[in-house]
């Protein structure tokens, strides 16, 4: 391998994560334009009212929005307003809520997380079923909500057929369904790119309470919980507060997201990233030593690299680890990411993998 | 009193509360800055590192910062790091985590909450002593964190001495001491408006644990809860996460608070925004049907008013009820508050309870 | 005073507490009867069912009884299978659910308590109108049951109508009632003493959930938690699991029951408690030095001592405290209490306040 | 198959669970007995003190033993007295605490649990060591206690080396260890059956804390929270309040434990237990249609048997399915079955199962 010092120019943002992106300039621009005056707090201000009715606009009429701050907080919320004492919430081992949170569900909800095994982070109806002699068992916390995750932690997508099946199913059961859609923009786009893709695998499939992401699509921060059906929404205002998620200076989560919902820019940029991973992909593909399982239908890709590669690459442009034990990272692609960032990191790899290069990429490892 | 379509001019900022204000504008320039590239998530970047070397030099280099998004969340953070299970929080029973967090202590952290009456929200070493029949009594759970708050509830302050008394006495009894400082800024440009002066009731005095404000000081949203005694900040990582108060790009909360923490900018802030609430004051105390119980020593003003004149008031410059039953209300200034937002507040005041006008607001009401 | 070795003998049985004695013989028949094989665990046995049926017959066909250990986890559970996520429970300030029972509520439920003052331990419709300014406020947890203690904490009693009138103000507002009954046997002795009397302040007053106590009333150990309206117990029996009051065999919970519900003896047990209250109150009320704020209604007497008799008197018969800033104790009978520890507890009295003695008594105490 | 009408007769004790059977003649007479006059309530008399004073003879003068009502609430306790917030609790997929449980740890303790495959039951300290990436993650409960069950849940063992071999892990990588004893009994006859056994297992083996199951050993009902590591005790007192395992009239819990630990009755009963189970595995393992895995090593039998057997069979005797998808069943013995119940139930599985019936079994169904 090449020395480190003679590495190509690295790309000017990571493949770390979706999240290291900052956010588009229309978002700053909406979040610096509401900053004039005063305006009530807690969402008694127009642009939340404005939110509310481009979420409205999105899922239906009876739709409920709800801003939040974070991931975590929207899915705690939404869950914490479908669930009763004593039950628990079904989901794949893989889920955010399950691995990620610190134990947040379990805490502030109360609730109990069954983790199914799933190799593509998918729930199918079958395991549903599976659950049935649970219920009525009282020994046993009872599955009331199914929480699946669009696009799931793994980079997969559920169709809307695969989610309209687990909607019939879990609704048949007597269980809720809950979307924790933190990418649900590269979902959308992955799936049609227009609002009726969005629709087709959220309102139109049965699904309850969708997490909506902001944060990862474009914004400095900001979610929002969706309740389609309304229903649900009853308690949300007071349960928002219970679980810390209620901003004061609500007017900047709603800006961003008045920004980011304007014209589908949300749909736009998870294409953009959506793009750039296939494309990151296309340029690494037959570089020998990198191994992917499938290609990335979202933004994320898990490649096996050669142990000793991993490190040096690391160390000139970031990205995380995933299954160590097989030597597997991942990379992602964000909003802002540009096809000159993927044509160096491609670069960069086959630098140090030691490959033979050729194409327009030469001259920047030729002194290698 | 004069018909509503007869007021004169109402101020461009309300008197409603110091979070219906904006962010400051150096605020939004470090944020519009912190938009450059990719930045790690969750607290992996300079800006954090900024923050955090920020409040050492505030509080000691001993202390811990951790940055989250709003006063519920620093304080369910901070009291969660605080106590075991079966032990309870000593508070007053205007406290705001007793009185506005919707019950989140008690779900998130598990806690019971005791609310100590105090006419002036605050508490007293006696009321603390009081207590020690319970410690130790299997049947009840065991005070463990006395929690005020600086500035207080209903706009009054703790002297330093005062803060090191109610510490001293909790130690001794085995108890950790938590200071709610929503309005830490206020407090701090009331008692002296140096460096001096925060650490003097805070550090100096023994406090373990401060939720410091940012949002009402003049930020977009965001928070720090700072360790003083360290060994408590084990596990305030996990436990921000557990919360759901882990900002993903936390660059944006900490280039706020870098910006506002840069040459004491929230002290100059708050000074102006109690200089603005003695000014409305002195403005209004004289006018016939006001009556003030007392002067402001922070931000908030709480006043009784002709019962008829609340409503035409209100419909014509915004602010809350307080006590209705004695038909008393909140003003509250904020860091951006104007000398000309008092004077025109103060003219629509007289014009309404149909007062004895003088000097340059006279021809605004002339016509009354 | 009398030297302590000069005391007249002490009561055979204490007036510490009601839960210092033990099972009613018949009781302990029962339970010994149910040891006899097998049979299923977790309720599903012929003790069970009876038991059920005969809380049917006392509140009606619709009614549904669940057994389990405690007072604390009855409540709990109660509580549990009635609140949602961002509700509170109105009580008073001396509900043993807020003041005995460390936190449980808070923890388990997950539910803030608002303990409003009631010098008498009674709520009072109008104290629940007061809070109707909470509903809708999202700062704030919403009130969603009214939990009253029948007889109360104090050793009061709401009249039928009282409870009656609650219910009604409650459903009005949107909220459920519970009622801790520990003592609700001691309440129906003292209301009528009959089962018409039970069910005037129960299901004909409109009480939706019941703690009905058993322990207190002459069992060794075993609450049930009564569901008046059985749309709340859809969700019970999980509850009850999950807050770890699901007893093994219970058998010997029913077996119990079964004898103290057999003929009344419940209300018989607690009318005899009742009587033996009176006659301490009627033994000793004109003891010089013995002052007592309110004769007894129920099983329990509060009284105010010369301070320096009150440890010579419980080192000769244990009793506890109350208020000990104005020298306050409690006397309290219990199912087994005779006429004879009546009289050999007044005597003593009489004895250590240097009284005068008369009667059959003298002869106790003539030697001191 | 024979006719139901023609099966021989059934044993007077099933197989369906040890918790079927009913408490010891020796238990019962000492709870009788502790049935004389007062004693002070929630563990202040002399039978708590006598038991706590057994359970130090038993695991050392520095444990600390608490009286609780069942099972789940002292796993509850105890792992409410071993974690703070953030913090996840290790165990197997078949762990009590994670399937049978309702979800009470989740909620009362607001853990997370991490169920670790385990084909056995038993967990390798090669699983903790697995773990050691969680440790330091802020996005993931920190684990901090393992939990493990003595005999498992599948009637399994751990040999005292193999929990010291867990234990030493879990110190190492500082959590703590915990040891759900509801069938500790069983788990003691089998490895020994003296106290030097179930002390090589706990205390010798580094376990900081033990549930020690009583109502499957031959009570009416009753559990103890043993601390091996006293620290950990200081707020169980608190604790056991909170999660509603404090029993009031703490005598009869007390005084059916001190009829079980005298003289090691808890450890004769469990060998009869244990030794029933062989012989009915002995009875029944070569009768045609009947499979086993492995043969019972304590008190509990996993065997397969024809479909078309089961229903007719239970309906005669009944026991527990355990594994519908390969027709498997679950045959549990308890502290009272006898050599004669073996005989029957053998007897009517070779009816049955329609085999050909020899030796000394043959005289029972020959009737049939």
């Amino acid at each position: 391998m090449s020395s480190p010092d003679e590495m190509p120019a690295a790309p000017e943002r990571s493949f770390a994560s979706d999240n290291a992106a900052g956010a588009h300039p229309a978002v700053i621009e909406a979040l610096v334009a509401a900053n004039e005056g005063h305006a009530l707090a807690y969402g008694d201000d127009r642009w939340t009212a404005e939110a509310q009715a481009r979420f409205r606009d999105l899922f239906g009429p009876a739709s409920e929005a709800f801003l939040v701050w974070n991931g975590t907080g929207a899915n705690v919320m939404a869950l914490a307003t479908m669930l009763h004492p004593a039950e628990c919430v079904v989901c794949t081992e893989w889920a955010h809520i399950a691995v990620d949170e610190a134990g947040a569900p379990e805490r502030v909800v109360g609730a109990k997380l069954l983790g199914l095994p799933a190799p593509e982070a998918k729930l199918v109806p079958e395991q549903l079923a599976s659950l049935a002699h649970l219920q009525g068992e009282q020994h046993h916390a009872q599955p009331a909500v199914v929480s699946i995750t669009q696009s799931t932690e793994l980079g997969t997508l559920y169709s809307a057929d695969e989610v309209a099946a687990l909607c019939e199913t879990a609704h048949r059961m007597g269980m809720l369904v809950h979307l924790d859609g933190a990418r649900i923009a590269n979902a959308t786009a992955a799936l049609g790119g227009t609002v009726q893709a969005v629709r087709s695998f959220t309102v139109d499939a049965g699904v309850d309470v969708v997490s909506f992401g902001g944060t990862k699509a474009g914004l400095l921060g900001g979610e929002a919980v969706v309740y389609l059906d309304p229903a649900l929404a009853a308690r949300a205002k007071y349960t928002r507060k219970m679980v810390t998620q209620l901003p004061s200076k609500m007017r900047f989560i709603a800006a961003q997201f008045n920004a980011l919902l304007h014209d589908d820019l949300w749909i736009s940029l998870a294409r953009q990233s959506n793009a750039m991973a296939s494309r990151l992909y296309d340029a690494t593909r037959e570089i020998p030593g990198v191994a992917f399982d499938v290609p990335p239908v979202v933004n994320s890709l898990f490649v096996v690299l050669p142990n000793a590669a991993i490190q040096p690459l690391r160390d000139w442009s970031f990205f995380w680890d995933w299954d160590v034990s097989r030597h597997q990272v991942r990379w992602m692609t964000a909003w802002d990411t540009t096809d000159l960032d993927v044509q160096r990191f491609a670069a960069g790899l086959r630098h140090v993998l030691g490959g033979n290069f050729e194409g327009p990429l030469d001259g920047a490892s030729s002194g290698g």
